[in-house]
């Protein structure tokens, strides 16, 4: 089993790269570029394939950007503060962009050699981003298996679906991802902003794990202060 | 029901449009840039978005050529010419060229205000592409469903998957499809050439059906011994 790894050179996917290489069924990484203004992101993708030691394709998806329509990380918007929550979460919202990315990678996959592709969505994005939850995983699987019948057989993996995030922070803490090359934050900056909704789960998922966080945040205290208000918001 | 056509410029996409537009639910066109050799035939999907008074979107996938790999679509290598067949119907399959396109698709009726898509994929097209056939679309629709879940309820339509290309050709010529305005040749050149997979399979169409063909093709004859051919390969 020779696995392509979709990798945005977040957390998630770097681990899923490391956990994937650790049984030596790395084939390579696949990345996009489709406009988001972290694309600082892609760097730390780069730097996790140099890591491995395997190939590494960042596609570039602009022309897609004006039809991707408005949305906080491809348009105009702001990137929300504060804790994920339905309301904020939303804004991030690209539509279809998962199908999009994951057919291209069967593409890539097929005429590359690769008998799998893997991606890291988790649990924590189920509920509010359709295209990460199981029901789609498993729909999208029986699609390609129709699309490319007779002309390659190629599994889709989403190890960590069922997963949160400390999970993953644990799994790879224990593999020894240098989290430090990693980027979740949205915002552009060189520094994670440490104020958007995917800095705040990254920190709290560190603190959950029980794992040093080494990243550098902006603003390193504001999770504490977001985490606790979407605690009362739910109470 | 506002619906988005996936028209390449070829005969069954123009039909499709036209059949759609007939009964007053076509939203706007789209086409794909792919890096085909015959992109020529974008020029048509123009005239008719053009004709039928609705707006035209080409999305530019060049980024992705190197990635679909060598094929007689996009590579180096020859056109097949002659009737199709297993055989010489392989070398154009650029794999998973549906899946993508009709993933962007969905994106763009999603951010266009679009709740259908339709393609022309027909029957002709099952025995060697995988991704034209019944199977395929259902489990596309699936996936669409749970990919856009709560976010946008749109429907893909094929209403061609069942019938052959004669019979698109007659819905054609009721509806007054200009039918020389349509493109079917693989090759680049400025008129159709008359010996390729689907320019044979064009004229033959047309033969079918009983319609005069007013395309101009630069060896008309040659489909006759072709479909001759491989009407002697079968028996």
């Amino acid at each position: 089993m020779k696995t392509l790894v979709i990798c945005s050179g977040g957390l998630d996917s770097v681990t899923l790269a490391w956990h994937v290489a650790a049984s030596a069924q790395l084939h390579s990484l696949i990345s996009f570029d489709y406009g988001q203004r972290h694309r600082r992101e892609l760097l730390c993708a780069a730097d996790c394939a140099r890591d491995l030691g395997v190939p590494h394709r960042i596609v570039d998806l602009n022309c897609l950007t004006a039809l991707l329509g408005d949305n906080a990380l491809t348009g105009e918007r702001a990137v929300p503060h504060g804790h994920y929550n339905e309301q904020s979460m939303k804004q991030t919202v690209v539509p279809n962009r998962n199908a999009i990315m994951m057919t291209i990678a069967f593409a890539a996959a097929a005429s590359g050699g690769a008998d799998a592709v893997a991606l890291a969505v988790h649990g924590g994005d189920h509920f509010i981003y359709p295209d990460c939850r199981p029901g789609f995983i498993d729909a999208f699987a029986q699609m390609q298996q129709a699309a490319l019948d007779g002309m390659a057989d190629i599994t889709l993996q989403a190890p960590f679906v069922d997963r949160d995030k400390a999970a993953i922070v644990q799994l790879g803490a224990e593999l020894g991802v240098p989290f430090a090359a990693t980027r979740s934050c949205y915002e552009a900056g060189e520094l994670h902003c440490g104020r958007c909704g995917t800095c705040v789960e990254r920190r709290e998922a560190f603190a959950l794990a029980g794992v040093d966080d080494p990243t550098t945040y902006q603003d390193p205290d504001y999770w504490k202060t977001a985490v606790a208000a979407a605690a009362q918001e739910r109470s």
